[in-house]
């Protein structure tokens, strides 16, 4: 009988290839979240058994799973829904961590739980690249409440004895995304489109999916009851110009954006990762960011008809 | 039209208190949260409308009030019950916070906020008297989900400009209340016990229930989008043996107590509140323990027919 794996919010851009990766290494892995997949594309991310369900504690007790890791996938994915409705993002980031972490201390309290936060915990930072113990001071309530549910994997962890291990995710992206800023620019320069938000001085930290699942299980071999935190990220800054720029020349456009200079409120300028704590694990990110806007923008290509 | 207050959880030990209070300075206060209790001993207590429900959104939204200030003593109230059942813990005081945040910032932005936390996030102290800006170590689930509260408050009230404050309680205590301590060991020496757990070196930071009820008052003056916090104790530190020895006088007795040494999981051995900041304010404790425990006492006579 192999180990068993449980990814929340394996339909996601995130968890998919948490399974995946997972299922490589000889995982048995149970998804559980919301997204409606055909059992051969379910099996095609490496995934066993799918419940298409919220992730409540009644939820995931009728899984009927006794995992021996938890990687914690689900919750909300957008600073601007945050400010719209923090409501709904609290109990998707928050409320559904508690749960989780209640599940895990009573029914599976050997197993070890990875929970994959956001750079988003760190606001407007004073020093960069950004270290795990730079001060918190998001600013957004995604941000807030990923703290918050931070915060509560490392109180369960240091009372209930739980094994756990924090990822700050900087900007992940991958074949496949159909959202931020990349889907949203190769779109914009597919239709000929040349103008952009902001200044296109922003930075931005990227790290490709692939590589950040390996993190996340690398992570898993190192966690504990002291909760070590790590940052998510390639240690690169990118400016959001140099990144629509190369993927002007990737769409073969001619054209150069235009930034409006608006800025996004709640989205801090600048993200860079210190992945210091991270290397010393042994991992270290594969895909430089060229390259990977090079897979992304030959994967949107085809993706739209294009190639 | 008078001004209207709500008071959360008013009809436990500590939001009656809170709701006399200000009706006796000129509120109508509305009351929502468990407790089956009479007309006239709601009006007795100052509270003018009463709902006997959860601190739900649902709940809240369907008073059909839009206070001016609203205290939120809703909420666990238990170290012990926190370590038997976390989850339920969490959801008494952190989602329960969520939900008030989210009908304070969607109906009545511009009310008032006064979050009564409480000294256990704290948790084991390093420096006497504590101060506020002590580093937080909560040692149960109790005081871990009483930050995590606080934290909500201070996240919202920055994030969308709400007036909170924070007042961290020590041990409150007064006549009427049928738990903790003092309840505990009057029932015993009543009794004749004489045994009691602990070493009796623990200290307590009393502090009674109507100067508490004041301080929340004075909170809600000095509160802003900054979310002020301030301890909420007498700033005297008091062994739980000289406590219960002055019981053993008041209660007429002439035996003294015996104790037995176990510690208490999840209770740090010593409190005692810095409360300079309090005293900016213009508060002060008004009852010192002595006189205090003397009321208590002959309260609690009374009501066992002792007197």
């Amino acid at each position: 009988m192999t180990d068993i794996a449980l990814v929340t919010g394996a339909y996601g851009s995130i968890g998919r290839h948490v399974a995946i990766a997972l299922s490589h290494k000889g995982w048995t892995v149970h998804g559980v979240g919301h997204g409606s997949w055909g059992v051969e594309e379910q099996r095609a991310w490496g995934v066993e058994r799918w419940a298409e369900n919220d992730v409540s504690l009644a939820a995931l007790r009728s899984l009927d799973t006794r995992p021996d890791i938890v990687v914690h996938c689900a919750g909300s994915g957008s600073v601007g829904a945050s400010i719209s409705d923090p409501y709904l993002d609290f109990r998707r980031t928050v409320s559904a961590t508690a749960d989780l972490l209640e599940f895990v201390r009573s029914e599976c309290p050997q197993a070890t739980l990875v929970y994959p936060s956001s750079a988003a915990v760190y606001g407007i930072a004073e020093q960069f690249p950004i270290r795990e113990d730079a001060p918190l001071r998001p600013a957004s309530p995604y941000g807030a409440h990923k703290r918050l549910a931070e915060e509560l994997v490392r109180d369960y962890a240091r009372l209930f004895k739980l094994n756990t291990a924090i990822v700050r995710l900087f900007s992940i992206y991958g074949e496949g995304f159909r959202k931020q800023l990349l889907w949203d620019a190769c779109r914009r320069i597919s239709a000929d489109e040349t103008e952009f938000f902001g200044t296109g001085l922003e930075t931005r930290d990227w790290l490709h999916v692939s590589d950040a699942a390996e993190l996340m299980i690398c992570a898993a071999d190192n966690a504990g009851p002291h909760c070590p935190v790590v940052n998510g990220g390639s240690g690169v800054a990118v400016t959001v110009a140099d990144v629509v720029g190369e993927l002007f020349d990737l769409m073969g456009k001619n054209d150069r954006p235009v930034f409006c200079g608006t800025e996004r409120h709640g989205d801090p300028r600048d993200y860079q990762a210190d992945i210091s704590r991270a290397v010393v694990w042994g991992w270290q990110p594969s895909i430089d960011w060229r390259a990977g806007l090079s897979r992304y923008a030959t994967w949107f290509r085809k993706e739209c008809g294009l190639a």
